[in-house]
């Protein structure tokens, strides 16, 4: 029996198909695919959540160009993304575990034994083939928009039995702002200014919180969004429709009555407070936009993915020193102790985020509800 | 006697004229203008010598880019540049000292008392009349392509007497590179590229060999300048016309047999080296080059100076978590400190920078010399 569990093989896979949101010719389908089946030092598990993310939604209409620019480093030992090849998406995913690869045994991140019934979440990376595949964006694999996925074990971290499923499917997206924030090297004192408070905004605010860096400015044109980033931990939220988000943050840098424009400061470069600014919003003319908005020596993390060439003025940066930091991703650890912090519950708020639970087939219409930023932050799909 | 020679008066000014060379309506021409008239703070000095920057060269053609752009932090106490009014440009100068402004005595950058005969460099900015101008970019006061020219006294730094006028007149481009190595925040074992050996690229080698940061990889077009490069202290210099620059760098980065393209590491951005770009060409289409060439993490400081609008694929960076430094001008600390290793021998080599000393009459034909790499590196004025 336990052989039979274990011992898959190509005729045993093939009698096993699941339901998964296939993303073919740039329409999302749900469909009745091929079960994925572990390799040895794999796990094969039951996706229990998984959120959408800004770049699936992107993805979804533009896998060429995700394909094109090429996810991660060039390398001959990396997958290639064919966007005329199927794709299931999702790549923020609590999974149960219901069966080990071959070998009957498998060792999680931590060194822990992992056994059927585990709950779990991984980078969204597999490299058990000697090749590094991105889950979620795979020709070969397939991600969390599936009835099952498989996962790589050395990459498995356990989650523990207080935290909801829900909450443990947010390590990913948190782990970006919390990346985001260590690249930032801020001190203490530093005054952010968050540009844009969808998902990735939201992140950076909730990480920024946790280190207790403030006061956090926060601005976005959505009234639902500058509430989220409020309750979140922003101390000011501007609408950009009606105040300048720059001028509310540089007064924030400054102590009252001081003469920011007085020649010696302005000849020296010098700034009352570190100052730093994250563009999380990722379309083309926010580099340039924040470079005009941006005070002498402003350090700019730029979180938000923008997929299409981009113009700007590097005078106007030159002529500010300004730094930019662009981000993607985070490390193992910032994953492993963004998921320590859900489970301490040094988070608060963020069950907040997640507005909506769907099953396989009302993705295609959640995919479509995240575009009115009224409506929704982050939904979960529950296969 | 005395009094004559201080108390300068308005019609003491106007019975004065001198040479300068006058950018007006786009075209360089010398002319008789009124010399300049020294406040309380200020000193009138002889130019001795003045160099002749890239950005002069690109002044002479889009003074308009220049005004409309901004030189410096906007501020209501910086003078602004009208690009349909005269312009004596001249940034790099080396002075003597003729005169005081009223009151009788002025007082150096570090506390020295200042008198006629003492020659001094200085920061190409004045303040005394509480708006910032940028010598050399002013409507209101002549730069060093002049036989005259007025300095703050605070800024001031007196060049003691047995370092050459022709090397003092380079403590301004070689602070320039001097500031760009500082702002890198590199490790000793950091590995360099240097894209570009100009005057800007080759001020970059210098401070990176006197900081003993090296490997140094530098690539140009040019066969001139890349022997210079070697000379002033290149480890490898490349013509990207038959190699790329960055597969070199990138082999200098990693011990010989390491596989780069190792899952791990790819996914984990390790790197052996720490690795740093110094972009130092500052044409369109060079950050996007220089952000396909990078590796993963790559601090690149831009020190080429662009002045039109780009355009770059902001995934590109995001991808690889590039970091761009963009970097104008030094501190006064940061000059003061060029001066000094000029006046200590510590720069090796960098007599060989100046390729040319010429008068005002032949400095229009010297702009035009400049164009040409294989001929001229840096030309100084000799009003």
């Amino acid at each position: 029996m336990a052989e039979d569990v274990r011992g898959y093989d190509k005729s045993h896979s093939e009698r096993h198909t699941m339901q998964a949101l296939v993303l073919r010719s740039g329409s999302l389908v749900v469909d009745e695919i091929a079960e994925p089946v572990p390799m040895a030092g794999q796990v094969l598990g039951r996706v229990l959540a998984c959120g959408i993310c800004g770049s699936d939604l992107h993805a979804a209409k533009h896998l060429d160009q995700l394909a094109t620019q090429g996810l991660g480093n060039p390398s001959p030992k990396r997958a290639s993304l064919d966007a005329t090849r199927d794709v299931v998406m999702g790549h923020e995913f609590c999974v149960e575990i219901l069966d080990l690869g071959p070998g009957g045994s498998a060792v999680g991140a931590s060194g822990q034994a992992l056994k059927p019934g585990d709950r779990v979440c991984s980078l969204p990376v597999s490299m058990a083939s000697g090749v590094v595949h991105t889950l979620g964006y795979s020709n070969d694999l397939s991600g969390g928009f599936a009835e099952r996925m498989v996962l790589d074990a050395a990459l498995c971290l356990t989650v523990s039995a207080d935290l909801p499923t829900e909450l443990a499917a947010l390590t990913e997206p948190l782990s970006v702002g919390s990346h985001a924030v260590a690249k930032a090297g801020l001190e203490a004192n530093a005054v952010p200014l968050v540009i844009g408070c969808g998902p990735v905004g939201l992140a950076v605010i909730i990480a920024l919180k946790a280190n207790r860096i403030g006061p956090i400015i926060a601005a976005d044109y959505s009234p639902r969004r500058r509430q989220l980033a409020e309750s979140l931990g922003a101390d000011i939220v501007i609408d950009p429709a009606s105040d300048s988000p720059y001028d509310t943050w540089a007064r924030a840098c400054w102590p009252e009555g001081v003469d920011r424009t007085d020649p010696f400061l302005v000849l020296q470069g010098i700034v009352a407070k570190p100052n730093v600014i994250f563009e999380c919003v990722g379309v083309p003319g926010m580099i340039k936009a924040v470079a005009k908005g941006a005070q002498k020596g402003t350090r700019i993390v730029v979180v938000g993915v923008c997929m299409e060439p981009d113009v700007f003025e590097p005078f106007a940066a030159i002529n500010k020193e300004l730094e930019f930091q662009f981000v993607l991703g985070y490390t193992g650890d910032e994953f492993a102790s963004t998921l320590q912090s859900l489970v301490d519950q040094r988070l608060p708020g963020v069950d907040l985020l997640v507005t909506e639970t769907v099953d396989l087939a009302s993705t295609p219409q959640a995919f479509a509800d995240l575009s009115n930023p009224e409506e929704h932050v982050k939904i979960l799909v529950a296969p």
